[in-house]
């Protein structure tokens, strides 16, 4: 087309008109997803793309089985003269390539074939991109850690596709909950200039190439968030429900199965309520919300929890994929204890009365404590409420019922789920001016500096309080991965960020 | 509930067993949207809450109209006896009230009101939150940019609040076409090390206290990303087709209506597409999917396209809006034009041939040239294809048809719209390994640096390409604000961080 001058008239022809959605995205090539979905006219010809997952040869019939990463499940390839392809010796394990074939029904496993004729002159196999000698991905089990010293080409294997695609399923279910109740899903700054955690365990950011290295950027020092609480704070109060799902950043020295200095939560914060109850229902309902739509995803789904089992090799594991839903959909609500409560048990349960690791008040429970409490003594997730308010934020109210001055505690909880420990931590927020004003003071914080989330207080207050989740600890509770590290794609630690 | 020792048994009575959705939220207080979807018996006594929105007394009855930020509907509490409850002036624009009164069918603009009577046992107002004297937000119009001088207060306004609704429901709409088309959401990460761009426009980042500052945290220099493109380059050949939506950071030293620090980005990368059509329909269809969504909303959806104009206070600007979403449904395709062809136009048209302002080839289509070429030339959405390859980053690869060694173009496109100019910019990406590696050295770029992404050029290559599109700049071209600054919640920019 070549326009020179004037006003061009573009006339798209009427058979191109768009409609939705039989025109959309026509211009691509088709999934295999897509085709298995809707399968073309059997003994058609089709061409499909994809990387070659195995090759093998059986009782004089060749198989190449392809993917294209839509779905778990492969598509066969069906050659009736193996020996005249496979003889150059030129095609291999994680190659792309470019099959056309005829679609037929399978007498196979699965419902459908491709059937490649090397004497058929519409049929062709294209090879589009060799491997490399050493190219490390093989259809052979391989080691979750051994994958993660190949950070770009690990996602090729069906384990750690699958979580990717199990991973936006589950983003979309939590969206539709949270969607469906009322909630407007809003996107806090990740650059701020306070800390809401008052942990000090913060990334510091400035420009790389400074033009005049005296000014600062932003005019102050200027951080990456550890929460996006505060803000949503703001934002509560102007929208009543408010949700976001966003990274968040600790510079924690810690390299376990369990922490990332990159990683996403989920956070919540709800006007209105008075009562931590009120909070782990919603909690509750969220996660149950979840677990149940995944359960009733249909078996074909991309990412759905069929997809996810099938991708995992040995029986065990698939079994424990499908338990974990299960486990979060007993038939009855989860229990909650307080943490004084949660003490009681250890001491007298676990440790059955003796002296030996008895526990004091004020003790932080461990990872380990939690497992026993969620996994061995109540057999379902548990919330543990009321902590003692030293081990917890300065925005957290005094619990209404923990006015022991020898014990505060404050109005939060920790959700901790069998075989994981902590998957979710929430509280009150305290809403009062005063009271807010004189914890800040008793903890030696800069006031000024928290001038604006102070003057919350004083301009239409009202009471609210919230929660934040961990999603990579959601996915990985749910997808039964061990380390989160396997859960986010490009993980983040001290000492790891290859590229 | 006490637990001493023991397993506890925790037995929810019957009429509390969960169930899906009716239990659903059941803890937390009605909001004003749900109260007007599913409204309560008339004459029944309800209670509800809010910020009050205005305060008025007209032929001896009061009123009262409250939000709480679900939808822009005001509830109107109409009082009897307003002077008996004015009197005092205890009540200001602003507070946050909790009021019981009877659910009654209005006679007024709405369809239903609560009234309050002074007299009723059963009626009450009950301040929960003051306001200080001097509360900003007040019920006359103020100016977009004065609200910005009060970041954690402002979204208490309508036309605030609306946006922050609409751009969730966008953010809904974007989410279901991409699911709806076979894309799996993904999470690239933010701190990389390595440069998208190759720009230099980023921040670098630190720990705020450095245990041992000779280490590096990271072991190597570490950056918040410019565009995840790269990433999402690694995971498309795992998944066929990759979407994401997250922050991106760019350290640049502009201060527009059009830039931010921290912006969010839309970015999806697909597999095996050759020609920068394919790329340019998926982005067409993308944009008129949600523009179709937004149009075919119900009317009283929290966050439509209806909630959005009403919360805007003159006429013109309401018919702007709505103006907005139709431009880009028109009934033709959008037109594709190359840069040279648009560097014509400009030349021939908009300077009707006169040497002042001619443009030289090479030159960069000006921000004003753009707005003139989509708004006034086509009067449509426009792509423009194939620019110069020194505008443009090292990943894309020549132009099939630009093979012209004198004025060499790569394979790209930007959208450019009315009003507004450039939305999203993307490519195809050049998927030879020998090419990529001398264009990269051509560049003077450290290719040692960039091997992890080399080498996907050596282990199973696809054709690709993909495109990000600014998401508050589709949110501000979608609700007619002039500035970004307005749909980012807490906007970054050179000077401003201030929470």
């Amino acid at each position: 087309m070549h326009i020179l001058s004037g006003k061009a008239v573009f006339q798209v022809p009427k058979a191109l008109a768009w409609s939705w959605p039989s025109r959309c995205l026509s211009g691509i090539s088709r999934t295999i997803q897509e085709v298995f979905d809707n399968p073309p006219e059997t003994n058609s010809t089709i061409t499909t793309h994809g990387h070659i997952k195995s090759i093998r040869t059986f009782k004089n019939i060749g198989f190449i089985d392809i993917t294209d990463g839509t779905i778990f499940q492969t598509l066969n390839v069906v050659l009736s003269n193996p020996e005249d392809v496979f003889a150059s010796g030129k095609y291999k394990v994680g190659q792309s390539v470019s099959i056309s074939g005829s679609w037929v029904q399978s007498k196979g496993n699965q419902k459908y074939e491709l059937q490649y004729d090397h004497h058929n002159p519409h049929h062709s196999i294209k090879l589009i991109g060799v491997v490399s000698d050493d190219y490390p991905i093989q259809k052979k089990v391989q080691s979750l850690s051994y994958l993660r010293s190949v950070p770009h080409l690990r996602h090729r294997t069906a384990t750690l596709a699958s979580i990717l695609r199990f991973r936006s399923r589950v983003e979309q279910h939590a969206m539709n909950f949270f969607a469906k109740n009322g909630f407007t899903k809003v996107a806090p700054p990740l650059i701020t200039s306070s800390d809401c955690e008052g942990a000090g365990e913060m990334f510091s950011i400035e420009p790389f190439t400074k033009a005049d290295s005296k000014e600062k950027f932003f005019g102050q020092d200027a951080f990456l968030t550890v929460s996006t609480q505060l803000h949503l704070e703001v934002l509560a109060p102007s929208l009543n429900r408010v949700w976001t799902l966003t990274p968040c950043f600790r510079a924690e020295q810690s390299n376990t199965n369990r922490h990332l200095s990159e990683f996403w939560m989920l956070e919540a914060e709800v006007c209105y309520v008075e009562n931590i109850s009120q909070l782990t229902d919603l909690v509750e309902d969220s996660i149950r919300s979840i677990a149940k739509d995944l359960k009733t995803d249909p078996p074909l789904q991309a990412g759905g929890l069929n997809d996810l089992t099938k991708a995992r090799y040995s029986e065990s594991e698939q079994l424990l994929v499908q338990q974990r839903c299960d486990s979060l959909l007993g038939e009855n609500r989860w229990p909650s204890i307080t943490y004084t409560e949660a003490i009681d048990i250890i001491n007298s349960v676990k440790n059955k009365g003796r002296s030996k690791n008895r526990m004091t008040w004020g003790d932080s429970i461990s990872t380990e404590q939690e497992k026993w409490l969620a996994g061995t003594h109540f057999q379902s997730p548990v919330f543990v409420t009321d902590y003692p308010r030293e081990q917890k934020p300065f925005y957290m109210p005094l619990s209404k019922y923990g006015l022991d001055k020898e014990r505060p505690t404050v109005a939060c909880f920790d959700l901790i789920v069998p075989e994981f420990g902590e998957l979710v931590g929430g509280s009150l927020r305290e809403h009062r001016h005063d009271e807010l004003h004189q914890e800040i003071i008793r903890r030696g914080m800069n006031a000024e500096s928290m001038q604006w989330y102070l003057s919350l207080r004083q301009n239409g207050t009202v009471p609210h309080g919230g929660f934040g989740m961990g999603f990579e600890r959601l996915i990985a509770y749910l997808a039964a991965i061990e380390n989160i590290k396997d859960i986010s794609a490009f993980p983040r630690a001290p000492q790891i960020c290859p590229c």
